[in-house]
């Protein structure tokens, strides 16, 4: 690489809008602090350097850098005064500089890249990534002229023809790193509220006989985030962008709308999704597999010809193997289902193993908290569990056994053995007549004391 | 207050498009009935007098309206008549009257409240609220020249410049108090339909040397209800408000479109809501709350730093303190949660207090019925209830007691006891085999019974 | 009936874009196949004959077009050769010849009759349902001149005046029978792709001193499916006319975009649904009905006044009578539940009958499945069936009987018996401290473990 890029992603902005305790960087986007998709879409161009420029005392914002490395911006002092904060960090960089924005993460690799090639075919010290704003109000301005930027106009200094200028500043720029320290070096804050404007550096550039360039992207990716509406709006287009790909990788969404995805999720083709499906972070869906509808789904590697839910909660640490079903209203907590293993109805398997073609009976529990410790349950292959079963981990039952409908299982069972937990049915004539007689009167009973 | 507000609300009409035994206004948009909005936007103005006009026999309505007084419309003979019917109730009013319509509850306060102090403002014996429709084809025009409105002309009766006109007529009326009576008086039916329609009154208060005034308020607001597939979109315009208000407070919402909101439902910043959340009347959440998805919460207060769902359900009349957990397939009604306690997976309590930092098992429920009362179950603090277990009501568990898992608890179990209400298990080895070889037969045989 | 109509459904294309092992035709819409759509606004027409040509070894597609016969096209050779294969199934065929195509399942059974009597009137060789495309850039355009379409031109053939007409062709086609062999016979593959293409019957017919028409349609019945993101787009189109259709028949629903509807779902009016219902194939509802959030019905009926849901899941062969109750939690698998039936709270009953006003309680199970055959569970009317249940079948439970909270059944219960099933409850005091102390000690033994 002749002339590796470094990127600077300021993230130090105070974000008081999203009337948060949580900084506004890592508030999640497909369930991926902000600041982490700015990172990725660096990452993907190979930098050399990246560094990210944060406030005072914000150590989890630098926790969320990590491996990359952070600058303290001081004091709140504008665009400009965050950008030379990095100076010390891009010491003997002599390429290219993206300046990019922690709480802007819909800009793509691609649009990044595009900006540094022009910056580099056309020999330009600045560049800066535009976009014909639809409603251009609230933007400066880029006054290109010739295939030059001359300037960006602040929208309120802005005179009558230059309103009527539709191509609006991002705020992302390029700058050649040869150069960088001069120009940074060189704003000012003479003006109303004392800041540092990193836009000035196009007029500095000039006026020392540089070239300046504006680059065109879709509006689109340049939405910042500044609260939560934005932030909704922002988790929209990401999902859309993720939903997309997924069907044209080949799989089939009832409703693409109501299918949110993490940033992470891997499916693969021939993969039916119905409406309402929830993708938590960490999530590998193999082919052929139908996720009915309403499946909230995280952590969890999901094997060939599967068929989960409705109403199917897999939770961290759970590893569906090929062709097994998990049906309504079960959850999986860190649970191994073997092969073609069934668990259908309305159960929890917390902790536990299940071998594979076992049968988990609806109503079962895998009781795997005390109060105290979390313990497993380990169930062989071809067992078969009789429904509103407990089982009380630690415990283990061997492979082929039987556990009746409605035990507590405490102690291990056997391979082929059946265990009972249960009592024997006592079946007394007559008595419901009298019980309700009884229940009645009790009932009716309680009411005269309310009433008093 | 110098000229005090009445309002009057026309709630007479049909509804048969609705094709509902409901009357039309009994429509609940965001969990009130319809009239019930109109009624909030015109209380907001702090009026003197509402009345409300309604169809003979409609109690319900009637009832919708209390405490305010309604007045019956004997026969369907148009908007003119039905505001004549409200006549009587605004004797010895002389301030504004504003007329409008409970089946349009988008209204805004705001609107409504431009459409006053601009009649006081103008001394305009009658004010109309109008709005530039996208395709004014289906309204009535207003004619204004010079501040005034000179008239309003149906769209089947416009003349081709009237026609070019957007400015359209939404209904909703602002009439000088001490005149209403003279200029209601004045409608006739000399029309098609036999008719007297409000509309007249502008021509009328002009005839009489008074002026009428028209002003603008935004389309969205206009929309009436005549049909389901409206009910529908002026649910979605309310919904959106609600949002779009609880994410400027400081809510996140994953997807913002699938959290359904209700009139009443407060929620406190730093919350975070997945997709898919419902919110029934009477919610009300603490800060730092986690909603997570597919939840359906009712008539329940949830306390700071609590973690709901997935798939949670609370019903009316529970209390979820703070940092309380209730997870997925959990159903609480009428239940009170002390700080800390968790009910993590599979359960239902019904008319439950349960202590501080007490664990409810997987798969237990509070049998709070009998088939004729429903009684309480009382669970003190730092109890640990093992899974599947069932509490049936009444019945008290002490401080610190431990109820193991697959009880049946019928008795009060003192504070600090262990209670076992369960068989002890009893393993049968090599049985599975037998077993197995028994059932299957048992199947074969039914399947041939089946074929014959 | 002089001119029967015959209708030649196209469905031999690949589908690639699809990246699926299922034939693209098949891939389901509302829960029908694609073509089955197709097929329905076919046969709404109630033509004479319908045929479909298909792909070599699509058994698949075959069976989808059952009873209507299929002819296989033997190579991929262009639309007209794919029309051609269908000759020797008209023959004697005198009437007009609807070409459709299996991939384009919007076209209405309107606009088909709009094409077909156009046809008639104009005594037209040819007729072509065209629309007028937003973007009209990937399309034929149609070429009208004084109501005769004198010709189609590809896109990429198009000079600069043709470019700019708007009016496109949907490939559906009238032909008439007597002339269909002679024009088909006609086409040539004098082209770059060898292939042979229907939209040369315009130009042959005229050559031949026929009469060829154009028909506009709306756009949105145009989309034809060759990707997942299309067939989603398809989905929504259906999905909003089945929608609308239900509510303009006086249902409805909190938020519409969020109600799958199958083609064949049937709902009578004051029914209302929440947010987030999804109506699998074979679903009727009668009137009265509340189906609250978050459902998933299936294969079942639901008789009037019933209360379904939330998070309520019924499955095919399921019959809910008047008045019943559904909450949350429950499944119900070909079970019939009782006028006045109530299983309101986490339960699976699976093949069972439930009789009027009986009670099923929370987290009861109709252990149906032993592993090798499936047995029903049978409940008389008046039933009490308490908490936490197993009823294990093949077993009866006899009217006005009452299982205890907590019972496994195993045998019948005769009518107005009390049936335990359960251990007594042993309540060991002072023993839940020395309880703590061991759990507490092995989870602290189990984590120095852990640490080694």
């Amino acid at each position: 690489m002749k002339s590796p890029i470094a990127v600077v992603v300021l993230a130090a902005g105070a974000g008081t809008r999203m009337k948060s305790a949580l900084p506004k960087v890592l508030h999640p986007l497909a369930n991926r602090p902000m600041v982490r998709h700015v990172l990725a879409n660096a990452e993907a161009l190979k930098p050399a350097r990246i560094v990210g420029v944060i406030a005072p005392g914000a150590k989890d914002v630098a926790a969320a850098f990590a491996p990359y490395p952070t600058v303290v911006q001081t004091k709140p002092l504008g665009t400009g005064h965050a950008a030379k904060a990095a100076l010390g960090a891009l010491k003997g960089h002599a390429g290219p500089v993206l300046v990019v924005f922690g709480d802007a993460p819909l800009v793509t690799t691609e649009t990044l890249k595009r900006l540094v090639t022009a910056c580099a075919r056309e020999k330009a010290a600045v560049g800066v990534l535009g976009f014909v704003a639809e409603d251009p109000t609230p933007y400066g301005r880029l006054v290109v002229q010739r295939g030059v930027l001359e300037r960006i106009v602040e929208s309120k200094d802005a005179n009558e023809i230059e309103r009527a200028i539709t191509f609006s500043n991002s705020g992302v720029m390029c700058l050649d790193g040869r150069l960088i320290a001069s120009l940074l070096g060189a704003i000012g804050n003479d003006n109303v509220k004392r800041e540092f404007y990193l836009t000035d550096v196009v007029g500095i550039a000039r006026a020392a006989g540089h070239k300046a360039i504006a680059v065109e992207g879709p509006e689109t990716e340049f939405q910042g985030i500044n609260s939560r509406a934005e932030l909704a709006m922002a988790e929209r287009a990401l999902q859309q962008r993720l939903r997309a790909a997924a069907m044209t990788a080949g799989v089939t969404m009832t409703d693409p709308d109501t299918v949110w995805l993490s940033a992470d999720t891997r499916i693969a083709n021939d993969v039916t999704i119905g409406p309402n499906v929830r993708f938590g972070p960490g999530v590998t869906v193999a082919s052929d597999v139908q996720i009915k509808a309403f499946c909230d789904i995280e952590g969890a590697r999901i094997g060939r010809g599967a068929i989960i839910g409705p109403f199917a909660r897999i939770r961290p640490g759970s590893e569906v193997a090929d062709d097994v079903h998990i049906g309504n209203f079960v959850e999986l907590k860190a649970t191994k289902m073997g092969k073609g293993a069934k668990a259908n109805h309305l159960a929890y398997l917390g902790d536990a193993d299940i071998g594979a073609r076992s049968n988990i009976g609806a109503g079962t529990i895998a009781v795997n908290y005390d109060g105290f410790g979390k313990w497993r349950t380990v169930v062989a292959d071809d067992v078969f569990v009789g429904s509103n079963s407990s089982l009380v981990a630690p415990v283990k039952v061997g492979k082929g056994a039987n556990v009746t409908a409605g035990s507590v299982v405490t102690e291990d069972v056997p391979a082929d053995a059946v265990a009972f937990g249960r009592a024997r049915q006592v079946t007394k004539k007559g008595r419901a007549g009298p019980l309700r007689a009884k229940l009645k009167a009790r009932a009716a009973a309680a009411k005269r004391t309310k009433k008093k």
